[in-house]
């Protein structure tokens, strides 16, 4: 069989604080597209989507993090501008304090309904769906 | 940047019938892995994930099928033969009777409890989730 072309594998996190559960966490991309996004990156081979979405965290954040649910699967192909990536994304949370690292060049806990940033990729989109995740306890809709 | 390499991506859908919700619809494979399976295919790069959802199970089943939900992302990497495939799972109801297509050599309602033939891939254990979720409108736990 010819290997298929699917679109690449992403998963990112939401990460809200114990004590503060109306914030998440942001962090500044040191490569483009620049701007302010989700912690997250590309799922290797060979490891699981939550492990992936375990890992970026760590990365990025410093923060060990306890996935809640799957908000979604975003996969517009043009939501991000390096090519198609679908990215499953999940709610957690966190205890302590970020340290930006890796892929990240700063690191901060915003108001979702008001980032105050600019947001890469359909984080802002993503950010919607998550408040009404956090309103109602719906996940994303399916998209078409 | 030198491209990602990541897991192949796959939609996969649980279709049950309208009129009998206790049932779903299972294909025969007509290519390795044999055994039957839930109606599913790789994602194509551009298409959405919803959108590669129906296409497959138009093409395997004949049906015109709506989605209702993401079940869950199952990424496992050994519970694909041919390579780490991650796939998301829908569920979705439909119309009407099935008619084998494309990779099908059969298109078959069964129980979802006791589906009576051998099942490929980890479809046994989405079949698990999706009997919880029937019951409780829970959807898939996160695996690590």
């Amino acid at each position: 069989m010819t290997a298929p072309v699917t679109p690449l594998l992403a998963a990112d996190v939401i990460i809200r604080p114990q004590s503060a559960p109306d914030r998440v966490l942001l962090i500044q991309r040191r490569n483009p597209p620049h701007g302010w996004a989700l912690p997250g990156g590309f799922v290797d081979r060979g490891e699981r989507v939550e492990a992936a979405a375990l890992r970026e965290a760590r990365e990025e954040t410093g923060l060990e993090v306890a996935l809640e649910a799957l908000l979604g699967c975003y996969s517009d192909p043009a939501r991000d501008p390096r090519g198609h990536t679908v990215s499953a994304v999940y709610v957690a949370t966190a205890r302590g304090e970020p340290r930006a690292g890796d892929d990240a060049r700063d690191a901060r806990w915003v108001d979702p309904a008001d980032p105050g940033v600019p947001l890469a990729f359909d984080h802002a989109l993503i950010l919607g769906d998550y408040l009404r995740y956090r309103a109602t306890g719906e996940v994303a809709p399916l998209r078409f």
